[in-house]
């Protein structure tokens, strides 16, 4: 039935086989994308939102590649909020609320639109593998399908076991089937594979809450957007509301504590600890008498709500019974309970930087099968896999993110460094130069890397370089421009600067605490620049945040220089570590697992000390 | 967690359950509709079509009840066609190809809109039942939850097998799991049930078809559309396009014979016989060296495509390589194969008129679950369903449609009555007064019923109320009004019509055949009334239909009359036929069976002959 050879054939289509898809595609690779049931195509199977805390910088960086996410999150957004806007801009980070059917039917038409991407819908429960490569799958049916590459994006699904109480049953997710096959398969091939789980609240109906009991959470006042490219912004938005546990909802559901899945020993497996259970929070933090639960809509038009906080696989009846006893949710009618899901993931040490298995070649991980939890996480890793398999069948280099390239850099490096136990979700605090991987740069950063592997198209590189070239030109506008102590000095005092005698450089006066565009803006000749010079939103804050940060950026930078030093001290493949006798038994393990390609890589391996990289500098020569 | 008791539980939301839970709800039921999946709800299994040849009218009549299938198929609506315009107004059918998601988006918002149903997602496994009665469900996770009634519309779930080729595996439709252990606790409680099966076509990517060498199916130049109320009709439509199989591609297809379901003996239940599968078709058909197919849009925006006319379960290679043979289909790829599905069903003749069950009271059967097949069939089901569970636990008289008041009546009456072994569909040959039961009608028929249980609402009955009173008004004005021979002449001429040279009554001359509502339009006086009373296209058409089909639609009701007289002479409740020694062995069997309430619904069961019923008249004292 398929009688030509695919470029590519992606497993899944949640948000890492999406856009693996897309990005193979989009660079000319002829793919193929199987998946269980393309009536669910892109579903979130947890909260209807993208972004947040570095993962909002991730969407960005998606977007500023040539991705889809950013876009598909505008398109289907129904409230957006910048958190940490009190914060330095390292922190920023963009959050939309979405409308769950809009972004999976957003994300089918966007793929249909993307004119090589074929679809199959199947169950695929093995790999064709010939001398050690991916040359294609198979289906349920007992399709062969030929492809030159494979992504596996499997998600939550190979061997899912969903736990309510003390009740399980085999899911990829509620309603729907665990994929079967391809574990047992990778296994014969001397993959190691381990068990996750992760957890979902119920679904309630939002006609059966008590808002104005709640606190009103609105979205931004001017609401932006993830995508570079001319997205909308939102002109309305649908607003979320807080309310928050007690000492009784706690105590109600400590009574189920006996059944829970999680205590009794039947899960057995790690689950995310940045995005615990309700029943998890109780326990770790006994002393906390309340915690916060967003109730947040799950699309324009629907009832149906989304009690983020709350996720839990405790008895049905105990859930319910707790919840009852929210604030606003004494009548609370549930859509579905919440559950935990077991499932079967590869831990990523056993993979190159671009997400290619070291075992297998032309076959790539990406997302939540590699140990990671989130759509933002799965997404990145399924662009990132999608063009490197592109890259690699078409014998082009492979396509790299560094650590202080991006948060993808960083995630990527992290999961095949140092592995993970646990579901591995991104924070700021995991990446080391947090202030040059800004939500508002990555398309300086990262557009023109997209543009030169042919995936981010040109206009989205042109609205860049206007970006970059206008937002220097500003910055050397104020570095250029003085001003009159009668100008600077009423912005001074209005934020108990020290006022000056004399003419002052802007950059300086602007570089000062508290001294903001708004204040910069009120200067005649600024604003006068900004006007002529057509300079809109994105560069105003652009050039704020260069001249503000300036210090920090340099300081960065620096390091990251000394990184790349280290970057660029590569260690051969295959590399012998057993005759290097003074390194750590630990070390010689670890580094004979892993391979680090670089100096620099094997410094990040945990277990590694400093004295065993001087060894291997000395080594290497040095 | 379900602490308080429902006065119906719908089990399951396809056409059936979805109708059934709105009914009972606006009639003021407390409804909780239980369903196994809540993203896939109302999902159009097969064709993304709506209506068609007596399936039209049902959906009207559905709507004229207060039901919703036709505001949601107006809604969601991308093509309106009105089928057999050539023939007479009885044969008229509405149908609408459909977006298929924004058809189950719309209906679950629909739903959602209903304050008193409330949504439960989960596999209900089985009844409770007590003292013979339906009080309640229980569902996988072992909840129980309690009720004054329940109705089942479990579609083609039921321990449902699918089969592809020589392949079979457990499923409710493609990527949904099946439902199992309703059937065997019914079996326990004395049910009989049986196997029925279905199948339908591979999807197709539109971008891989040539349209060009296609013949081109547009909508109605004007389209019209399925509700009486105030629904929009389309501004744009969609096109579909016809080709046709060749003896090429029925040589392909025979290729695969030996590995087919159907004909290797692995598929054993009957089928439809009016949608039959491609393989199926070249069978019986032997001498017809082809077939149509229909090439439609699942939506106004996806590429996927419906192949109209090639339902098969033929291995998936087989199904590839032919549909490759068909002219445009060339480059044809797959979304998903066809396949073919087996399902439980319970023989409908265990029902009572209202739907409810004989052996277990309070418990409803509607849908593809009683051995029907068809969206229309399963949804005005439902209603009927739902309307009866709502009244039985109110006490009121049950609600029973006639076979002379409407399809849905011919539909029910025949399956209670009649039984089916092969999935039944409704045709316009089933109904003997099909002249009555006319799609511009079924406002006028039903909406004062709707009304008189507290369903279709007052808005409804006004609208209905002036389009009777209009188009009689209108119908008056014919009878009165002469017209002169001057202005009639031309108009016989045209159509070939015997000319007259005095003054003629309106209505005879409006009577001849080929005088159309246009031709008297071009009169005067007509379009000075028309214009004075306002009359819209509805009341045009009911006029004419009204004055030009008088004879005939006088006609069956006389016939009607007589079937009521039949009617009224009813007998009595668990009847002991075994008395009546003259009955045939067959009538005392059958009639025992299905106990008929009526001698009139007695005449319809086959085997029981005339001479049956004048041996039951004459015991009856009539
Ligand atoms: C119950 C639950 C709770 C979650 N909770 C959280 C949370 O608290 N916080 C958080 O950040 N994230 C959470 N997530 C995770 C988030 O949903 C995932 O990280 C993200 O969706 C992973 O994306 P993915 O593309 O890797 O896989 P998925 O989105 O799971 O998609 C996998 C896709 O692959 C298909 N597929 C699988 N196997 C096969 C096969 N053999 N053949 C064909 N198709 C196949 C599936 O049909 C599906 O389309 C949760 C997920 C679940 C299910
Ligand atoms: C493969 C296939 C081919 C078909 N071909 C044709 C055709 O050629 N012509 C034609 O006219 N019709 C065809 N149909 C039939 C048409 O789809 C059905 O007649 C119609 O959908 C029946 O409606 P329903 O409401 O009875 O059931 P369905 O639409 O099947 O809906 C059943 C619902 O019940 C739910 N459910 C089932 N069991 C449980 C449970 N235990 N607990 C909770 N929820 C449950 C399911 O999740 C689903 O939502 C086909 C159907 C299929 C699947």
């Amino acid at each position: 039935m398929f009688d030509k050879e695919y470029d590519v054939i992606v497993v899944g289509a949640g948000h890492a086989g999406c856009e693996a898809a897309a990005a193979a595609a989009n660079m000319g690779s002829k793919v193929l994308l199987v998946t269980m049931n393309l009536q669910n195509i892109a579903q979130m199977s947890c909260n209807p939102a993208m972004g947040g805390i570095a993962k909002g910088q991730i969407v960005r960086e998606i977007d500023a590649l040539g991705g889809y996410s950013g876009i598909i999150s505008d398109k289907s957004a129904i409230q957006f909020k910048m958190l940490n806007k009190s914060k330095g801009p390292a922190m920023w980070s963009p959050r939309t609320q979405n409308d769950r059917m809009v972004f999976a039917e957003e994300w089918r038409l966007a793929l249909e639109n993307t004119p090589n991407v074929d679809f199959y819908q199947e169950m695929v429960s093995g790999l064709l593998v010939e001398n050690n490569r991916a040359v294609g799958v198979t289906t349920s049916l007992g399709i062969k399908i030929k492809s030159k590459s494979v992504v596996l994006t499997n998600g939550t699904f190979l061997n899912g076991l969903i736990h309510i109480g003390d009740k399980n049953f085999g899911g990829g997710r509620a309603g729907e089937r665990a994929a079967t096959g391809i574990t047992e398969q990778l296994l014969g091939l001397a993959f190691d594979s381990g068990r996750m789980k992760t957890g979902t609240p119920p679904r309630v109906d939002g006609r059966s809450l008590d808002y104005s009991k709640m606190i009103l959470q609105p979205g931004d006042a001017i609401p932006e957007k993830f995508s570079y490219s001319p997205t909308k912004a939102l002109e309305h938005q649908r607003d979320c509301h807080m309310t928050h546990t007690s000492e009784l909802v706690h105590d109600l559901l400590r009574e189920g504590f006996d059944r829970s899945p999680m205590f009794n020993g039947r899960i057995k497996s790690l689950g995310p600890r940045y995005c615990p259970s309700i029943e998890d929070k109780i326990n770790r933090f006994a002393d906390k008498n309340s915690h916060q639960l967003f109730v947040e809509p799950e699309g324009w038009r629907t009832v149906e709500v989304y009690v983020n906080g709350f996720s839990t696989s405790l008895p049905e009846d105990v859930q319910f019974k707790a919840l009852r006893s929210v604030v606003g949710f004494e009548n609370v009618k549930f859509f579905r309970p919440g559950y935990a899901i077991e499932y079967d993931y590869f831990p990523p040490t056993q993979l190159k930087h671009t997400l290619e298995t070291k075992l297998v070649s032309n076959l790539y991980f990406a997302g939540q099968i590699n140990g990671t939890t989130g759509y933002e996480e799965a997404a990145s890793q399924g662009l990132m896999a999608g063009i490197n398999a592109h890259q690699k069948i078409n014998e082009k280099e492979d396509f790299i993110l560094k650590r202080d390239e991006a948060y993808i850099g960083v995630l990527i490096d992290d999961l095949i460094t140092k592995g993970t136990e646990e579901p591995y979700r991104m924070f700021t605090s995991r990446a080391e130069y947090r202030t040059l991987l800004r939500q508002d740069n990555a398309d300086l950063r990262l557009t023109p890397r997209g543009y030169e592997i042919g995936l981010a198209r040109e206009d989205r590189l042109r609205r860049m370089e206007d970006k970059l070239e206008k937002s220097e030109k500003f910055m050397q506008f104020f570095k250029d421009t003085s001003v009159l102590p009668d100008q600077i000095n009423p912005i001074f005092e209005s934020v108990n600067s020290a006022v000056v005698d004399q003419s002052f450089k802007m950059f300086k006066a602007f570089s000062r605490p508290n001294v903001t565009m708004d204040h910069m803006m009120s200067i005649d000749t600024v604003a006068k620049f900004v006007t002529e010079n057509n300079l809109n939103r994105e560069v105003l804050e652009q050039a704020e945040v260069q001249v503000k940060y300036s210090g920090y950026i340099a300081k960065e930078k620096t390091n990251a220089d000394k990184l790349h030093r280290l970057e660029n001290v590569k260690i051969p493949a295959n590399f012998d570590y057993t005759k290097l006798k003074s390194l750590s038994t630990e070390a010689r393990q670890k580094l004979t697992k892993i391979q680090p390609v670089s100096i620099s890589q094997a410094s990040r391996i945990s277990g590694v000390s400093p004295s065993d990289i001087s060894v291997l500098l000395v080594f290497l020569g040095r």
